[in-house]
């Protein structure tokens, strides 16, 4: 156990190590154009204000948070052992702390790539690429670093996997803030931006006279990159943390610890490798370059865990192959989406088709195969579950729930990799923008428009992938919160939970309760948007009409007041979403006690993977529809199809950057605070 | 016993004689403008046609389905009892027929009574309201008669419950083509119709130049009347069967078989006196009218029964109670629907706002607003739920779910009034449009619309209600199943179902399949009116080419050819959402047997009414939305927020008319299907 932990500390420094070295070669890159250089400090200026205040505002939630950790968890102060809930805290400290310095190096490094990536794209496609890429992987390795490193560093300090909950409680805490308010910030300032420049001017996406493209550029990167992180920081602590809980109910449960941090420790190894080989090949083919980075690190990290399934002691071949079904369901579910979301393919020009008979069918067609591209990501879900349960119960009581945590820590395995990927996408996006802006020239923007397009296609399949690791992820968690309600229900002398009853009417009722709280909690965030767009399109008229000779490009506009609009909306309005879905498992608890919320759980689930699958592909789908009518298909520009498609990617823009993604954390939250609070449930409940 | 058989037939014999009554009384109010007289013949004749191809392809489906039922169910013929696999098929073509048969004859009266009550409305608009209200309510009558009278009848004459499964399969066969079928048919001459006349030419909705129009208003009868009674038959035998089965595995069987016919046919006398007291008052007001008899007949149910539990021995109070609540929920929910829909309330006036920041603002308000609109109905399906197993466990083993049935037959108790109020609705909306052929002038066109208007409120609050009451009744399919299956298995020696657990995968991964299911049925509906669309505007197009005149208004359109294409499209689009739905059941079956289909009916359940409730209502919103503008407000007609509300009314209609309520009918075929084909399930499955 010592040599894993040991392992764990050394990987977990290699990853941090790798992330130094790719930033210092980023920074190398020469940053001449002074437009850019300006421009670009703007943003990063920007995304620092954001944070900053994101941070303060996660202070008004995470110390009354941390005090009621403090004081009940895991068990009230009162009646228990008050160094656990000494540890509860630090643990929950640490997962916040942890997740925002990742996320604010991330953000940083993003902001020194964006045009650094624009003034390479001059240069050459591979080494604009390389710039994009690297500049994203120092993202993907401090977050998997930093999620290996707390989770074994608490395991071994404290001895005691519940105490990691408040780890991933506080790692879920920071996403929600990251995720549904950068989600939020970002969607705000392109709506506005959009309404205003584009449409009632009439001038580019990019134009520097549009006080809120400053803000659109700093939403890029709060949102996708440090949002994302979050999320997958989350995601993977998650992971880690309900099989750990669940392998501490098992036999040999050292053996099923080890098993845990190597085959995490083996993913982030397989991700180095990964990140390390990425680059653009012959054919000049960005998407394929990030494509077959992820094949890669997928190949490398099922060699290597089965390895040490072979070689170490203790290690189940029955466990590898529940965590090999994860991981490749997951790639499939990611070449599914793309399917559904890649302008080559037949949905997406089916789509622009039906545009060109108006608006209405835009939205039509978008919503139905958005609702049908959830089909087999419920389907690869549903058999990855089946399949690691059905294979690894043989091993005894608990293995088979062991099985299906691992198969998400399996899935979740290549999430360095996958982040590195997914933050290339905004760090072009916006290396385009700059290039605009710096006036590079015809022939750089094509290459930053390639270089861009890989990174939408590349987003989709990632976001599909992450969505779908939640999904596993919290099967498990519902296995790790049936652990903890035992505990209690045990040491309160109530009788135990075998599990979660359908015809049980408390079950059913949190059942239909939990799957009613994804949709109001993602119509509250795209109403947010709305509201918060509406706000920041006031102030752009105001500016237009105040500041003198600012529609012919002599006036400097006041970008800040946009980005501070974006940042306290989107505080705002996220906090009356996220307290909507806490307040609502409170309900559910102190109403139906903890069957109820096993079900809850369960419903929110469901229902929550079927809404986030839903918004993200029809959303994803929308984008490139526009993007192919724009290609010149349809009509092309300026075409009635392009009209009803641009409408289309309006509705599309809080789907699947707002409302879709941020789902995924509102699962999270909801089942660690089930999970934190069962005691409660437990003592004092209505039925 | 006997006597409340001999009570049962008595009732639906007397509803039978009301409804021939208001047939006569409607048929015998004069139609004297030719011009309506003939485009009423129209409208009946295209009913005709549309029915007789329906009922033609259903016995495509019908046999094949009776000859499965006849060789496995509910035993496979070579290990059962013969006897008992006839009964199953005459019950199976009982209930088919009768549906079939009250939905003709309910359209063939409401073709009667549009014309009828467009003259009606030259008088008094009080005469007008009572024509409208009694045409409807011959459809409410048959539809409860019927479905009394099939219970009762052969749960006497075969003694079984079991085979009862039989004829509500059969009522949901039909129910699935008259709802699904008749919901494509009459959104794509809608949306075609108006894409064509009012989009391209600017003429008015009914005008009789467009070669749609008169598909347009058979659709209103097929999909509205036939269709919805077709699906309140269904949901109600559905409610009655759940409980008689669930009521044969009672100590006390006789007496729990004597309550639910009691009620059931106390909810009958109570419509009958609600519907004979239905008028407007002094106040002249038609929704009034509409609300009132509805609370009457829910007050004159409450006492009804609570006199029958008192007087008759082996009645218990706390299965009262458990109706009750179901009952009072039921209204309840109506009236949240009616606070989200009603263009007085001001949901419908923000999304009336929003529309003036374009399209898209459109959209995506309304489907937040829908989104959250579904959690009060979901709550109180949970709370009714939770309530009536509570209150009934205490009376033994089995009352639990007993009680959960009887809260859907008491929800559904007062179905008879509520589908006279539904029916009311296209009734009325024909007769604007006849009013406005007929030229019957400005006056007598205010009076039709102040009744449209009454009837497309009323129309949310009865499709909120609908969908609840299935919503209830799967619920207690669901424990109709678990009885089935468990006959299945104790026969087989194997061991039996004691619940559904949520933890075991088998289980789970049912619940991730059927969660998804109503999402892609409801896709292929959609798509399935938008491709029929297509054709149909194309052959308007034609038909305007090559009529000589035709838009001067000299030319004669061909209507049939319309009415034909709308047919055969909505069959053809029906069968594949139709199969996808039964083949998913059949393929979770037999891969995960009984508990995965257990799972699978409850994520089904939960989804299903999720999308239904969302869609229902954010379509009901659009459309009042686009009401409210044109009433003035935001600009009025023409205005950029006209233009955006009616692309969110063409979003909505296939939303509110198609996919929403035909999920009820989707769940339960999928619940029933499940019910009969468990013992091929319980034998051969992988898992």
């Amino acid at each position: 156990m010592n040599a894993i932990y040991a392992l764990s500390f050394l990987t977990a420094a290699a990853a941090f190590l790798f992330a130094v070295y790719l930033y210092f070669w980023v920074k190398k890159q020469k940053v001449e154009n002074s437009r850019i250089e300006e421009v670009s400090h703007l943003i990063a200026e920007g995304a620092r204000t954001f944070m900053v205040r994101e941070y303060r505002s996660l202070l008004y939630f995470a110390v009354p948070a941390a005090i009621l950790v403090f004081i009940l968890l895991p068990e009230p102060i009162w009646r228990g052992n008050i160094i656990e809930n000494i540890q509860m805290v630090v643990a929950y400290a640490a997962g916040t702390i942890l997740s925002a310095i990742a996320g604010r190096i991330g953000i940083m490094v993003a902001a020194l790539a964006n045009g650094r990536a624009a003034e390479g794209a001059q240069k050459s496609l591979k080494s604009a690429f390389l710039i994009g890429f690297r500049g994203g992987a120092v993202m993907g390795l401090l977050v998997v670093g930093a999620s290996l490193f707390g989770i074994a560093a608490i395991l071994m300090l404290f001895g005691n996997p519940s105490i990691i909950l408040g780890f991933s409680f506080g790692a879920s805490s920071l996403a929600l803030f990251a995720k549904a308010g950068g989600g939020i910030f970002t969607k705000t300032a392109d709506v506005a931006a959009d309404l205003t420049g584009k449409v009632e001017l009439g001038i580019a996406e990019d134009d520097p006279r549009n006080p809120a493209v400053i803000a659109d550029n700093v939403g890029d990167n709060v949102g996708d990159v440090a949002g994302m992180g979050a999320d997958l920081f989350d995601s993977n602590v998650a992971a880690g943390t309900s099989a750990l809980v669940i392998a501490s109910t098992l036999a040999s449960s050292e053996d099923a610890y080890a098993m845990v941090l190597c085959y995490s420790l083996l993913g982030l190894v397989a991700s180095m490798i990964g990140i390390a080989s990425a680059k653009v090949g012959k054919d000049g083919n960005p998407t394929r370059a990030l494509n077959s980075s992820t094949y890669v690190t997928t190949a490398i990290y099922l060699v290597l865990t089965a390895l040490a399934t072979y070689l170490i002691d203790g290690f189940e071949w029955r466990i590898w192959i529940a965590a090999a079904t994860g991981l490749l369901v997951g790639v499939i579910i990611g070449i599914t989406t793309d399917y559904f979301t890649d302008d080559t393919k037949p949905i997406v020009k089916r789509v622009a088709k039906a545009s060109s008979s108006g608006p209405a069918f835009t939205i039509l067609s978008g919503i139905s195969y958005g609702f049908i591209s959830a089909l087999p990501a419920m389907i690869g879900i549903a058999v990855s579950a089946l399949v690691a349960y059905k294979v690894a119960a043989p091993l005894g009581d608990g293995y088979a729930l062991f099985g299906i945590a691992m198969s998400a820590v399996g899935m979740l395995s290549i999430v360095g990799m996958i982040i590195s990927n997914d933050a290339y996408g905004p760090i072009v996006d916006n290396a385009r923008g700059l290039a605009e802006m710096g006036g590079l020239g015809e022939e750089t923007l094509k290459v930053a428009d390639e270089l861009d397009s890989a990174g939408n296609t590349v987003k989709a399949v990632t976001k599909g992938f992450s969505i779908s690791a939640a999904g596993l992820t919290v099967i498990s968690l519902l296995g790790a919160f049936m652990s903890e309600a035992n505990a209690v229900l045990s040491d309160l002398g109530k009788s135990l939970i075998a599990g979660f009853d359908i015809m049980d009417p408390t079950v059913f009722f949190g059942m239909l309760i939990g799957a009613s709280v994804p949709a109001v909690f993602s119509a509250l965030l795209i109403q947010g948007v709305d509201r918060n767009a509406e706000t920041m399109v006031a102030e752009i008229h105001r500016q237009f009409n105040t500041i003198p000779g600012l529609k012919e490009g002599k006036g400097i506009p006041d970008y800040n007041k946009c980005i501070d609009i974006a940042t306290t909306g989107a505080l705002k309005e996220l906090v009356k979403a996220g307290l909507f879905a806490i307040l609502a498992t409170f309900a559910v608890g102190f109403i139906g006690g903890p069957a109820s919320v096993g079900g809850y759980i369960a419903g929110n689930i469901i229902s929550g993977l079927l809404i986030a699958i839903f918004m993200s592909n029809a959303g994803g789908l929308w984008d490139n529809s526009k993007k192919y009518v724009e290609a010149g298909n349809e009509g092309g520009k300026g075409s009635d199809a392009h009209k009803a498609a641009v409408i289309g990617d309006t509705v599309g823009d809080p789907f699947k950057d707002t409302a879709g993604p941020s789902i995924n954390t509102q699962i999270t939250v909801v089942s660690l605070v089930a999970s934190l609070f069962v005691p409660l449930f437990a003592a004092f409940s209505i039925f």
